[in-house]
């Protein structure tokens, strides 16, 4: 491995991400309770996001608005103001949650910085990941920071010509097989996995990856085995 | 002016989009008539995208919750599931504009784009602005496309040496006073506004600029006596 950059996810593999969302959607259910089973309002909640994805990308406001239209299409517009204000709290409250770094992050960018240029790229709201790395302390760290749209195929290619590398020199570290992971070693990246407890829906894959060039860690301390 | 990279700002400069804007506004202000009057809508709708700004920054989802949160607000939650729907849809029609340039954008584009590094500049919601971008096929006259949550005198400052360049360098073009032309030129940078005949309340500002660096054109093709 002759890597130069080494890019870095954000939510989930450098700080905790998904469990403040799936705790906004457990209230979602139980408001929604009186109306429909919570695994059922689970269900359209996903269904409603995943056609929203276009529309709307990533990121809190994306959510949130998905929220409000899933509790008006499963209530059959039977929902007051006031649970639509509910729905409105649970986001807001989510774009004020602390930032809460994994072990060992810090000192793994530490021991990486003067040796590769570090990248941080991740999808998202654009206006969500900038106040996330603000409130991580960790933008100094980082070379470049890419926030992304998608993060398929052809988005890791922009971003690796942008960089002016080649896919060979290029490593990605993250939570995600199908955003951090599958697309980079399709490319002639490296990909380190590093799974994470909770995953969205939308972002599972059910296949085994079999790649000399991808490695799953448990921690991302490991990381220094390699690098 | 020894300009090296040209950086344009996109809605209102390159393509029309404000007034998609302000015919959603118009049609929220019918639904809510039966409450308020217009012109108290509209001021209330705007407090509220400004106490929204920080939170939810610029774009299309941040609108629609500003909406939303309005319409709650004023009718005293008396408002029903059906007219949040048509809020909603009120941003889901912007979401489906097209995109409509400028006369002359493409011929400037084409003359300045082999004698200096062109970029795009823009303020607004990652999605919405790449899907603007893509619909408006001139992705291709770019080298750099910056997506950026605020225009202020550090994120141009950010913008610049990211582009291995100094102010002096530097041109931004842009509709916006406030946004792409004062906080270039307090960098020592070079910025021709183009007026729009309609500006989003928040942008406008009352005060004449005088300085040397600083040019107004009534049309995008003018920039060619300059450049």
């Amino acid at each position: 491995m002759k890597a130069k950059v080494i890019a870095f996810d954000a939510d989930d593999t450098l700080w905790h991400n998904e469990h403040y969302f799936q705790e906004a959607e457990n209230k979602f259910k139980e408001l929604l309770e009186d109306y429909l089973p919570q695994h059922t309002v689970a269900r359209e909640l996903l269904s409603t996001e995943i056609t929203n994805l276009p529309w709307y990308g990533y990121g809190i406001k994306a959510f949130i608005l998905s929220m409000i239209e899933t509790a008006i299409r499963v209530t059959d517009g039977n929902l007051n103001a006031a649970d639509i204000n509910k729905i409105i709290g649970f986001g807001r409250e989510l774009l004020d949650k602390p930032v809460v770094k994994f072990e060992g992050v810090e000192q793994v960018l530490e021991s990486l910085k003067d040796r590769y240029r570090l990248v941080l790229a991740t999808k998202g709201d654009l206006l969500d990941q900038e106040r996330k790395l603000r409130k991580s302390g960790l933008a100094a760290y980082f070379h470049h920071i890419e926030i992304m749209s998608e993060k398929q195929e052809s988005d890791f290619e922009k971003l690796i010509s942008h960089l002016d590398i080649v896919p060979e020199d290029f490593v990605m570290v993250g939570n995600s097989l199908k955003s951090d992971v599958l697309p980079v070693l399709e490319l002639g990246g490296f990909a380190f996995h590093i799974p994470y407890h909770v995953t969205w829906e939308h972002e599972r894959i059910t296949h085994t990856i079999e790649n000399q060039r991808f490695h799953q860690i448990e921690r991302i301390e490991r990381l220094l085995e390699y690098l």
